[in-house]
């Protein structure tokens, strides 16, 4: 399969990465392992915060962005990975069983100018819940081979 | 137990949050779940990459290093989550066996205007890998209660 290069995304391009249905088991189960603060793990605690009942961990909430992020774009790239995100924003608590939807848009691609086989792609990737309202957004910029490249 | 509120936490303060040594099953479990890209969950596509080897999802490092710092810090904080973060970075590799520390910095700590409940507490996380390299920083805020507040 030709994986998409550096040369085949353009600034502008926008992709709607479907959705997935986030459940109170996988969040916490989660949060257990990685961010085990009581609005994340422990019912009751959670019941008498301001948020009313468990929220996900906004870590957990971010890995669902990625899988379907890396599902319906990174993984038919020529990808190298990515030197980071800038602006990530837990914008709204994400609850068990809420829908959450991922769009991406490449807002920029420009060549490397010391590496002639890749180029930097900046996306901004928008996560919404069932009820369009925004949970999460960051800024990351990716890596991509160029077809000049042996990879 | 008298957690920390706003009020107990001063910019300056460093904390040292310990470390964790990563396993191989591990970072690939993660990623087969939420970031199933070649280099971090298939052995020979890895071995043939220009990292010559399984490398962790960057989500995996960020993870570890949050469950340090709710472990270290946060599980005794009146914390109330945060916003989000700044230059989320990936600075090197993470690889199977190495062994992650992680250090926290509060760098600023300024007083809700609007809410007289809370106050921001802007904190700069680093983590290193055995040979002191650094392989992950990030810029959070995080809102604490302050000794006002009723929660």
């Amino acid at each position: 399969m030709t994986k998409l290069h550096f040369e085949d995304v353009r600034e502008g391009e926008i992709r709607e990465l479907g959705s997935y249905r986030v459940s109170k088991d996988e969040m916490v189960a989660f949060a257990q392992r990685y961010d085990p603060q009581p609005i994340h793990v422990d019912e009751s605690a959670a019941e008498a915060s301001i948020y009313g009942g468990i929220i996900a961990s906004g870590w957990y909430t971010a890995g669902v962005c990625m899988r379907l992020l890396v599902d319906g774009f990174l993984i038919d790239a020529a990808s190298m990975g990515s030197f980071g995100l800038d602006e990530l924003r837990w914008r709204a608590p994400v609850r068990p069983d809420d829908v959450i939807s991922v769009r991406n848009e490449i807002v920029d691609a420009r060549e490397s100018t010391s590496r002639d086989d890749r180029g930097y792609v900046k996306n901004e990737l928008t996560a919404r819940n069932q009820d369009r309202e925004e949970v999460l957004s960051w800024t990351a910029t990716n890596i991509f081979l160029r077809k000049n490249s042996n990879a």
